[in-house]
């Protein structure tokens, strides 16, 4: 199966990091990481995996037939008991009691519960979350069906974006529209803010019917086979005035001057400081309070995050949103996110749609 | 405003449990228990609660207007740098370098990262969970809504379940109803599981077409004000025959004495014994290989978990699922859910979808 040989080429690459840094047995736990280097997709399942060539996968009864189905070259693992006396089970088979996971995404009761199993545990940086971050072409391509059906679904819409018309309506017609274009689900909740709801940057949606002159914020993605899509456009009902125009204008300049500094090497804090910097200069930066982006793929926030605190430099492979905003209570909001892929030697933007308002 | 008015008699209840158990201050992290206990609807918000009476909730930028909308009585607190050092500047306000957190809701690099902030951290298991178990009239309107619009949906879907229409597209028809019904999302990715896919419990929506004398597992959820509902119902293509009838029979009998003995102060164990040992008299043992129930509310799968190994017992006022099944490879599979109150010397059922094939 096509799938799983690019499965087996991600365990390969994770088995080398393990090496590198000794660590013999790895528990990965959290659900994204299950699916990018197994193909199992339910919701509930651990992996082990050991640097000699062994992978475990555990899951309990309600997932059998299905986790049979999606994986090839795993041992499955049906849990008994609990979920944590089968992994020390798997961990028996392979010959160890010392497991290392990740720290950001293991609970504190539950390392209580697998040390109870008398299993040693030795917390790190995700390295699996280290591999996602540089997508590969299999995630390309779903990465970029997910924009698609997104796209085309807010092109839909677009006829429907007029004064009468309630938030609601508009965020539950985009949703259909996504699904009928084959997602399993919406990225997230739809974000609908017209008006002075603008202001919000995640406002949801409301009842608040559109009025002629409003700007509405629209924020959307659609799926496909689990990767996400998450764009952001500013629509004016009608004619825009000169104030919409401006501050339009400006989140416009803010969003591609961060794009443009998009290359390999450079600092992720850098490019929120291209975004930043502009709507500083403009006298706003306080009605600019989020961060400028977040990675994107098997979940719709993932690493590299692109703020003003952000550690770490983007590499080529990398796919994130860039999407300053500018919000002003009483007022209303703009903001504009596109997703963008770093190549080689600098940047491709994935996302298409006008931004103009 | 009446629901601040709800949710600060959930903060004087909880105050009472803290004052027990010699909590000073306690930082609540999970998002649905800060829904709770302020009515803020946000996805990034935590809350630092003293004995003394203060509350102090710390979000970000991007929820500023939304909290002051949606809450009362707490003070807000918009995170400067991060997330952490904005916790600490909370404790500072309590004049407090201890604080005691959720063992269940927390990973190990939070608490690292709280450490580093030189607060003293004490792990404890949740005891707004404990609260939250036990739903007050507030929490049952909802509970109620969105079972009402789960139900709704579904009759209406009732026509379309035939022949020659595939799980994605009735997958999704039941999702639009249970949207224009008022809810926000689905409660969960539907599951439409026909013939042999009948055979995985969790078996999500396929492309494959019904064929008279299918049987077909629904099992869906809505949303009413971030309560949800769940239900499943295995329905018939045309004439069911009487091996089909014969395991819809089992399952409904072993769902109706589950149901049957729910009341205050039953094992939650001896629920799940009475649907398990039903099925294991007719030598089914091992096709019923899940969980009998869980508690349901904020959140879908919630305290208590009805199953051979819970502990604890039955209170009044849990609502929970009781939901037994027969998967069996090859041919497929039954389940039936219903959702219960527990009241003072019983219970009752509070979804009325027919049961029939």
């Amino acid at each position: 199966m096509k799938k799983n040989r690019q499965e087996a080429k991600r365990i390969a690459r994770l088995r080398r990091i393990m090496r590198e840094r000794g660590i013999d047995t790895l528990l990965v736990t959290q659900r994204e990481n299950v699916r990018y280097l197994t193909g199992f997709t339910g919701s509930a399942g651990s992996l082990l995996m050991g640097t000699s060539g062994r992978t475990v996968l555990i899951t309990d009864f309600r997932y059998k037939e299905q986790a049979k189905a999606e994986t090839s070259g795993t041992r499955l693992l049906i849990q008994k008991k609990d979920h944590v006396s089968t992994i020390k089970a798997a961990a028996d088979l392979f010959g160890t009691d010392i497991l290392w996971f990740d720290e950001s995404s293991m609970t504190l009761d539950r390392v209580r519960a697998l040390r109870k199993q008398k299993l040693r545990l030795r917390g790190m940086k995700d390295p699996v979350a280290e591999i996602r971050r540089e997508k590969d072409a299999v995630e390309l391509t779903l990465i970029r069906r997910a924009i698609r059906r997104a796209e085309e679904a807010f092109r839909e819409l677009r006829p429907r974006i007029r004064a009468g018309t309630t938030e609601q309506e508009l965020g539950l017609r985009l949703e259909m529209l996504i699904r009928e274009k084959g997602s399993r689900r919406a990225a997230f909740d739809i974000i609908v803010a017209s008006g002075r709801n603008g202001a919000m940057p995640h406002a949801s949606v409301s009842g608040r019917r559109l009025r002629a002159g409003d700007l509405v914020t629209f924020d959307f993605g659609a799926e496909a086979d689990g990767y996400y899509s998450d764009i952001t456009r500013t629509v004016c009902v009608g004619r825009p005035n000169a104030r919409q125009r401006e501050i339009h204008g400006l989140v416009l300049s803010a969003q591609q001057n961060a794009i443009h500094a998009v290359r390999p090497g450079i600092a992720c804090v850098d490019i929120d400081r291209a975004a930043r910097a502009t709507i500083e200069k403009a006298g706003r930066g306080k009605q600019f309070g989020h961060a400028t982006g977040h990675g994107i793929g098997l979940m719709v926030h993932e690493a590299p995050t692109i703020a003003a605190l952000s550690k770490g430099d983007i590499r080529e492979g990398m796919v994130f949103t860039v999407e300053p905003g500018v919000y002003i209570p009483g007022w209303g909001g703009v903001r504009i996110e596109d997703m963008v892929l770093v190549t080689d030697n600098g940047h491709r933007v994935l996302t298409s749609l006008p931004r103009e308002l």
